[in-house]
């Protein structure tokens, strides 16, 4: 697991490869990991559901009572509001920290139904104001607002038969473990992951939808010109219900290639591959990869793993495979999936800022580069968020630099200033005109090239031969020159060697001319 | 309204600037039509829709015994899955006539809902093979298959508690109008309308899915890789169930201004304006338009008219507002709208090209143009659906040619060659990887001059003073060339007078120097 906020709280994703060797079932141990403070203590035996407000029968649940009433069992994919964050931070740093793509996942996860639960106390009528269903985790969980999380739901999304909205307490069949909630969270399939409260401790109804402190500030889209915590107060847009998140949008990403991964051109096609997830219960139906920036799409096979219920829903994830001949990838700048759902809606194209980097749903682009003196193409992912560039997953099969390191942080992050140029946002009052400045920024990331109308760039040929690093390589193809570095802008007095940095001359100097080199350790 | 496919069958649009006059419910006169073929004339006395298959008790209702089962009454927007199909067709012409971006109408429709419906008659279990609820139009109206207008929908679908599907007979609070279905049509709240079957006469209960010939050959979207019926066989997709429509995707267009609707540069802001709609019974969260190609974006208001049913489903559209500075608008070569929905979802930013034309939801976009010699601007939507160039709604505020037409059929046809060539489909075999060379493309149609990396084209200052055509101008400055057309090609070889063609100095010829004028009538 790939841990993104130090040790507390657990914040933590897989790699993306490791997500795709399990299949639609995600190990508990290796499913995303999304805490807000400490993991809270609790025991089956003393934890109790407190549940008050508008219902007849007010009352508190142990476990053993919960687990008495009627359960379900469905399998559910779980994602992270904040899945693809480090994209958009990228772009512009919100709130909020990086996450990659693998902020997703997949288990069965049993409880009772809520509606079971609210029948069973007696949920009072809409007519008798009983319109929101708040849930809270345990006091103290949490640094801000009353040191609880929680949410505010609609009665209408949390009571829809469509939707089997549940209090979980199992997860693949066994018991939560503590970092998913133990021993009791709520589940609301197709939502995203933070609308779910763990640990669940408080269920009250009320009339008025309710003020928990992270259910106003967290976990909430604002348009694109609203780049800060004030500018958000100013617009007075804090408790706007078009900016909360409940329903997820449509997403998918490549795992296969993983980044850095190296392909040799000898052979024929290349299976690309990742999964794909949609909200509110509607189907993900189609999935296709781009080689020319979206002006033609190759149909990929979809792998279903879940029935659709009783009234047509699903809330899992798909993966999806695509066969792509080599040389095609290899002549490509890059490459790119999008996903269309049941309603012929599709994943947007570009990126579009938000302040707390949440829902990033773009096509995603994975860049194709050729091994330098090599046969081979390597690839090169948005981001990767493994701590350092010398901590990476199944090396085996990834093109390393000659002291071991992965080649690239990600093309957004080694592209950074002209990524952040094409996307960054601007306060209303700023917004220019000129969208073809824009786009020959958001044009140029493509290509790495700027383009001048009718020219566009064409890919060179690719190099052929043994796999040479860059710094390796020496001469100008003379025999006078072999072994020396005749671009490098530091030449050493003493003899002909030049070098990159003044740092490399004084090694240089310190190893071979200084007189005083033997006396050193 | 404007007639789409001559007398019969009757299809239909209003303008779109009534639609906006309008407001929140269409008057049935100027709800947009779409029948296949002739209306049929049926009678509510002997009407009669029949009920078979999985069903207890198979029984064949009269109107009379119909409405006497519980009834509902909802607002509802109906929507033609090829709304907007002219934009697609002009890519490249597909199978389906052109619409404009009025096919899209409300109503408040009363009807007996489904679900009781199919309680009443007893539909089986799913267990014992109820799966799919087939309607049918009657015997007749349709020329192919078996010459009945049918639609298979899962049962899921239709006995959703969420989704008041329903057997309509009444349309703001009146019969239905032939047009519309009477006596009695299917209405599926959020589908797209061809799935409604209208004068139904036959419902049946399957365990397999119904094949009627327009279930399974029409409101179909293919990728776009398929470009013919033959392709469309080649890779057996025609019953491939990620093709077929139900639910509609989101969709937004503009209003006001008008189709070559002008403005005057004294005036400080406009209003722009339109509707939004989603379908599945998701909301519409947010407008925004863009005056720079997306990158940013100015919030709009949107009036919402309808409440929420009990599961916080919608199923009406929404329409919005927003004032920009008309300076602004002079400035900006185009501007653009899209939505988003309540998953964070949102309109496509380019066309993707489908061989019926069906679901064309890219960012709506408007051009603006000077008005030669005036202090003002007009703006040209992509298409016109009206049977001629001289044929306009309220002409009062439109900028019109000396001669009373509209100086264009639309920026998408008056740029056709180009709009095709950025859009273009290509079978699967011919996907280039040329992404720069389609992306050049693409841009031109923005801006229609060619970009050069960094320096983007800017839009020349406007001209100001009293409004003068094109036509009417002459001379080049000097007191000499006063009255003469200076830059005509064709010179008269008795006078100083130059004209744009041979004919038109053939019509001076004739009226001026000509001999035997005078003899004529």
């Amino acid at each position: 697991m790939n841990r993104l906020t130090g040790i507390h709280p657990f914040n933590s994703e897989p790699p993306a490869s490791l997500l795709r060797a399990k299949g639609f079932l995600t190990p508990p141990m290796l499913h995303y990991v999304r805490n807000h403070g400490l993991c809270p203590q609790l025991s089956w035996h003393t934890h109790r559901i407190d549940i008050s407000g508008l219902v007849d029968r007010p009352m508190a649940f142990s476990m053993d009572e919960l687990v008495r009433l009627p359960t379900v069992s469905v399998p559910v994919t779980l994602q992270r509001a904040g899945n693809r964050r480090k994209e958009r931070n990228l772009i512009q740093k919100g709130i909020g920290f990086n996450w990659g793509c693998a902020a997703a996942s997949t288990s069965i996860w049993t409880g009772v139904p809520l509606r079971a639960l609210m029948k069973h106390v007696g949920i009072k009528s809409q007519e008798e104001g009983a319109n929101w269903i708040n849930f809270e985790g345990p006091t103290g969980e949490v640094p801000q607002g009353d040191t609880t999380y929680g949410a505010s739901h609609a009665r209408g999304a949390m009571m829809n038969p469509a939707r089997p909205v549940m209090l979980a307490f199992m997860m693949n069949g066994e018991l939560l473990h503590p970092d998913h909630g133990y021993p009791v969270r709520l589940l609301i399939p197709g939502y995203i992951g933070g609308r779910m409260i763990k640990w669940l401790t408080k269920i009250s109804v009320t009339e008025e939808e309710g003020e928990s402190h992270y259910h106003i500030f967290d976990n909430r889209v604002f348009p694109k010109h609203v780049t800060s915590k004030d500018e958000a107060t100013k617009h007075k847009i804090w408790k706007d219900a078009a900016c909360t998140i409940n329903d997820r949008n449509m997403n998918s990403a490549i795992w296969a290639p993983a980044h850095c991964e190296k392909v040799s051109l000898s052979q024929s096609a290349y299976e690309v591959g990742g999964y794909a997830y949609n909200g509110a219960g509607r189907p993900i139906h189609r999935l296709e990869v781009t080689l020319n920036d979206g002006h033609t799409w190759r149909p990929a096979e979809i792998q279903r793993f879940e029935r659709p219920n009783e009234f047509g829903m699903v809330y899992c994830w798909v993966h999806w495979t695509v066969d792509v001949p080599v040389r095609d990838l290899r002549n490509c700048f890059e490459f790119a999936v999008r996903c269309w759902d049941d309603s012929q809606n599709c994943q947007p194209e570009r990126p579009t800022w938000n302040l707390m980097g949440m829902m990033n749903n773009p096509w995603f682009r994975v860049k194709v580069h050729d091994v330098p003196g090599a046969n081979a193409i390597w690839f090169e992912h948005p981001t990767r968020v493994e701590p350092n560039l010398k901590h990476a997953w199944d090396k085996d099969r990834l093109h390393l630099t000659v002291d071991g390191q992965l080649p690239s942080p990600g093309w957004q992050e080694r592209l950074q200033k002209e990524y952040s140029a094409a996307f960054a946002p601007l306060p209303l009052e700023q917004q220019p005109l000129d969208g073809e400045v824009y786009n020959d920024k958001a044009r140029f990331l493509r290509t790495e090239t700027v383009q001048t109308g009718a020219t566009a760039a064409q890919k060179p040929a690719p190099s052929t031969g043994i796999e040479v690093s860059k710094e390796a390589m020496s001469g100008d193809g003379s025999l006078t020159n072999v072994g020396l570095k005749v671009d490098g802008r530091a030449q050493c007095p003493h003899c002909t060697q030049r070098f990159g940095s003044e740092k490399a001359l004084q090694q240089h100097f310190k190893f071979i001319h200084d007189p005083n080199h033997h006396q050193e350790d």
